[in-house]
Formats: C-alpha cells, structure tokens, sequence
C-alpha cells in the first residue's frame, strides 16, 4: 500500500512547496484547508488551484467555526476591542492556530490511515509565534500518539516539518526545483478578491526578498499591476 | 481578577457534574460545546440547559465541521462504508475528538484568558479510549504550554480532570452534593429529540448502573415513560 500523507494547504508559498516536498517523498497526499470566513476566500481558491495544479484528487476544506470564538471572546472584552483591531491583529487571527489546524489533521490523519502530516511552519522567518517552534512540534507528535486508536496501536503518526529551519529563499529555491509554480500563490495579508497581494505587507515583503535573494523572477501578480 | 476556566459542556452527566466542581473551586466558567450535525441537536439543547441552571451566562457553541472530513474520509473509503456502519460506529463519533476538543479549549482560554481547561474523561468506565487516559492528558497539557503567546509568556494552562479516576456512582454523588439535577443531561447515544434515553445503549446502562450504585433515584427520561 502506498504511504499517504495530510498536508496543510493554506494557498500560500510556504504550504506550496511544503506539498511538492510530500509528493516528492512518493506519498500520496490527502490536501486539508480551513475555511475562516470571507476574508480568506482568495487563500483557499488559491489552494484549490494549487491542489489541483499537483494533481491532488482529495482535498477537504474544513469551516473552522473560528469566527464565533473570535466574536464572542471580543464581546465578552469589549474594552479591549478597539485597541486590539488598532495594533494590527489581522481578522484571519486563529488563536492557537497551528495546535487546532493540526488536530483536525490528525482526525483526518485517523479516518484516512496516513503516517503522516506536513506543516510548512518555519522557525527562521517567523519566530514570533511560539507554535512555529521545534520544540512545539515535537510536543504535539507526542500528544498525538497518544490520542489516536491506531497511533496507539502500532501506526504512529510523524509530523513532518521539512521547511522548519530554512530561509524563505531556501524555500523558494526548493520548490522551483520541485516544479512548483508560485504564480497562484498567496502570501499577502490583505490581498483582493483575486488573489492580488498588496505589495506592503510583512508578509509580502519577505517574499518579495525571498525570491530577490533566491536569484529568481518574483511572480507575485501586485494590486497595483 | 477572578480566576477563569473554559469547561468542555456536552450535555451529558459527566460535563455537568465537571462544570460544578470548577464552579465549587471558585472559577468564572467560559463553557464551551460542539455542534456537529443534526444528531447532536438533543445533547446541545441538554448543554443549553444545564449551563443555564448553574448560572453560566458566556457558552459558546462551535460548528465543527466534522462531518466534511467524516463524508470525505468516507467518499475515500467506499468498500469499508457498510462494515463500519454495522460495527455500530455512531453517527456522532468524532475523529481524535479531545485533541480536537481541547484545540478548541486552548483557543477560547487564550482570547479569554483562563488559566484552566476542564475536561470530564474519565479512564475507569471507557478504558478503550486512548484520549481518556492521563497520559494523552498530560501530554495535551505540556503541548498546549509550548503552543500559545500566553502561556509561553507565564500563564501556563492547567488540564483538570477531576473525574479521571472516578467511578460513575462517585461522579454522580459528587454531583448531586453540589446541587448539579441530572433530569435534564443527555447521555444516551440515540436520544430522542426531546432528550429521552432509550435506556438500552452502553451510555444508558452506565448511568443506570451508577445510580443505582450510588443509592441514588435515576432522574432519568426514558422514551417509554
């Protein structure tokens, strides 16, 4: 039987090339994306196309129901909302992000028998989110062989963080390698309904460096374009 | 500032006599139940009214989801379908579940900053569930400390379990001395709409069983009644 592998899909560059990288390791690969609202639909047709692009047949968006904890926490601190939204939290803000994405792939993990789970997080570019941390992966691979019947039972569950240590260059570099086209990529925090970035943002601006220092054409399509 | 926990409220005995203790040891409760498809509809109703009887006012019900993920591990799996269903597998069964769950937990206790999650496993009286037992609970506890900016930050998360070790009879008599009426909680896996146990699944000779053994009437709503 052919190993299978759950990849996080969120439409952007790094869960991109972290996909080219599962395939590459000759797994068969059951795409996850989440769905959090409105603002994330130019992410998930830009995972859709990139799910597709590599040829994945099963690809599951899960609505994260993320928005009514957001909402209702903000109204249970009202105080706090208007300095929260001004100090910049963008709306998409999943609150213990990466443990919630990776447990709903370990559910999948479970029905669909993969040995496996990819996450791009990256410990280099983004070290301020506690949850893109080695020691953070490592904890949730332990809890996750011990929740499941059959991680219990003799097919454990790794997760697989190839991107973990690289620059976003590295990672760039990687995945043209792999055949990856970033053209249907979206990086940008607050790109437009068709999947434009910005140009400003954080996010943007690391990868426009990225491919800069990659030696490579930036295919970024801009707003401004 | 008063101390805050978010408590996992099923609907079910042991989620109410749960929600008591943490209410007895003198927290504020955020509780927290799933909504995962039309067969939950009875137990979110029981949640409903048991949070309101002990005086909760912030309950939040999150949409799931997991019935993509079921519908799509299944469209994968189509040879299996029939044999799963005839073992018995309810409808309402949710892939690695107190992962998921406590994903959950962990977002609404960091935008509500709780310092407690509690959780009504219990390892005693459903052995076969490898998320019930205090190993997978710590484990959970010591990811959850190395996930979120808080807790990172020095406001670890405790996982309370006050039920782990309890036998169905010593829940029921802790809950019934701190006031918790067991009428109106669900525990039956095919409850009718109005909340009315069948009285012959395992969950209902459970609870029968601990009742009887706690010297207690069974408050129950049977559907022959």
């Amino acid at each position: 039987m052919k190993k299978r592998a759950v990849v996080l899909l969120s439409g952007g560059l790094d869960s991109a090339t972290c996909l080219a990288i599962a395939l590459s390791r000759g797994y068969d690969v059951f795409a996850l994306s989440f769905d959090y609202g409105q603002r994330s639909a130019s992410e998930l047709l830009a995972a859709r196309a990139i799910g597709l692009a590599a040829g994945i047949e099963k690809h599951l968006v899960i609505p994260l129901g993320i928005g009514a904890l957001r909402g209702s926490a903000l109204t249970d601190h009202q105080v706090a909302v208007p300095e929260q939204e001004s100090s910049g939290i963008p709306v998409t803000y999943v609150p213990a992000r990466n443990t919630v994405f990776l447990s709903y792939a370990l559910a999948l993990a479970e029905v669909s028998e993969a040995q496996a789970i990819f996450i791009g997080v990256n410990a280099r570019d983004y070290s301020g989110y506690p949850d893109c941390r080695p020691e953070f992966i490592a904890a949730f691979e332990t809890m996750a062989n011990l929740a499941t019947k059959s991680a219990v039972e003799g097919c454990p569950i790794k997760i697989e963080v190839p991107l973990l240590m690289m620059s976003k260059a590295e990672i760039i570099k990687s995945g043209t390698a792999l055949g990856v086209d970033y053209t249907s990529t979206v990086s940008c925090y607050q790109a437009d309904m068709n999947g434009r970035a910005c140009g400003l943002c954080d996010s943007c601006r690391f990868r426009r460096k990225g491919f800069f220092e990659a030696g490579l054409p930036d295919p970024t399509r801009y707003q401004s374009t």
